[in-house]
């Protein structure tokens, strides 16, 4: 096990994305704190305000960190069931946030007589969360609990990458188009047109949270930053090959399966101590 | 050489992908031309609507289909040189629409007394046409033009294949957010949130425009559909490898440098027979 390749460009833009994906919360709290009417459960304005902030804390900043939490390389000492289960948590977090996020507007919308389920944001937005509930449903079964046999995992490691990586994106172009709509309908006298100071500050808003998902699919589809597989799973077949033959094809261009589920603490010992001598030789 | 794997579910999604793009640009015809004002270039609504048209059949359809060009195995018999130049030019044509599209917006708003670039959308939008003209030129120079060196291409092809999927999402994005704007401004009595015909036709001319890219995205990220490299590049290398030692951490995820920049007429008569083998062994 050799040193990751690039370690300071990755810690570089780890932090660039950390920064963002802050600063994207920050930016939220700022418009609807103080450009806005503030945050509150009553049916008013502050109920909906609650809806950007939960959907950029939630659904983009925590389901974004959720997407690169493999990627560190400090973990790869730690269990692939704890790095899995940190994975699934920080999902279930963002589903929970982003499920209270809609709530908040469905409650307003009816409050105000406001239609709901009109817009193509909220198509898209809703199909997004529906989605993401399914993906981690079937990840928690299919990838956390034990029983499904590796040959099932290995097909379907691929589709739950890039169903995830496609949710991701969805969910930063719903909220471009929220971004959208919010401003044309909140900005009168001067309108959105005359760009006041709330909308060039929403619009940063706006780049900020595309600038956070650009960093995290870079991160995360670099093949030389993804967490090395177990070395056990070279111990599977008796000439050190996977039985599929051949994991690129078999687990996508940016899936990973281990072929063992829980590495034992031996394994993980002997993680420990290749890893360590790697570092001494590259040094 | 070996058939290509999962050819079938292949040409099922390319044939998907066609279909859906065929279908968004037929989507924006009617809109404009049933629901809108139709086609001009007057100064009025009619140029505007050219607005839709040329993104959505240049910057979406035209490409995504320069995006997926490498990945049709019936064209891995061709110079890798004539495909490179099919993906320039369907990229350049694709270029020249958009720039059209966003003269047609500002020509507009000038002759209407409308702000330019005020909205998200055109924030985004607008670096997303200078960002794929600089992708074109340094993609011209870099790639096509037999000038730089192996090893520069090695380093720059994952930077040139994520910039230009990022690139494609954020239209994608984009044209999203446009629709959005486009219904709120243009839907009066009944309003788009009564959600009218136009407002459905609409809202799905948007889904469709999300599933194409959907669908890019899934054909061109999947490994084992890649366009074979030309099998004279083992050939650099006593032993058969590669200079990088590994292709797969150099040319990252899904870029694929073919160490021939132009491979000869042997070359792919040598890969006509090989593969011939290759359909006859499958059968």
């Amino acid at each position: 096990m050799k040193m990751m390749e690039g370690y300071r460009g990755f810690l570089g833009l780890l932090v660039s994305a950390l920064l963002l994906g802050f600063l994207s919360v920050i930016f939220t709290l700022i418009w609807v704190l103080h450009y806005r009417e503030g945050l509150g459960w009553d049916g008013g304005a502050p109920e909906f305000n609650w809806h950007p902030v939960l959907i950029v804390t939630g659904f983009v900043f925590i389901q974004g960190l959720a997407i690169i939490v493999y990627r560190l390389p400090w973990t790869w000492k730690c269990s692939k069931l704890l790095m899995k289960s940190i994975h699934a948590g920080l999902n279930a977090v963002a589903l929970i946030l982003a499920i209270i996020g809609v709530v908040a507007v469905f409650d307003f919308h009816d409050a105000k007589n406001i239609p709901n389920m009109y817009s193509l944001h909220s198509w898209i937005g809703l199909v997004a969360v529906i989605l993401y509930a399914a993906q981690l449903l079937l990840g928690f079964i299919i990838f956390l609990l034990p029983f499904a046999p590796l040959a099932l995992r290995a097909i379907l490691m691929p589709i739950h990458v890039y169903s995830g990586l496609l949710i991701f994106g969805t969910v930063i172009a719903t909220v471009l188009m929220g971004v959208t709509e919010k401003l044309i309908f909140a900005l009168k006298n001067p309108a959105y047109k005359d760009l006041p100071p709330e909308g060039i500050f929403v619009n940063t808003l706006g780049i900020l949270v595309l600038v956070f998902g650009t960093i995290v699919f870079w991160i995360v589809t670099r093949p030389q930053w993804q967490r090395p597989k177990e070395p056990n799973a070279k111990f599977l077949q008796p000439n050190g090959s996977t039985p599929e033959g051949n994991d690129y094809s078999v687990t996508g261009d940016f899936g990973n399966v281990d072929k063992s589920d829980v590495d034992s603490e031996a394994t993980r010992k002997r993680n420990l101590k290749l890893d360590e001598a790697g570092q001494r030789s590259t040094m």
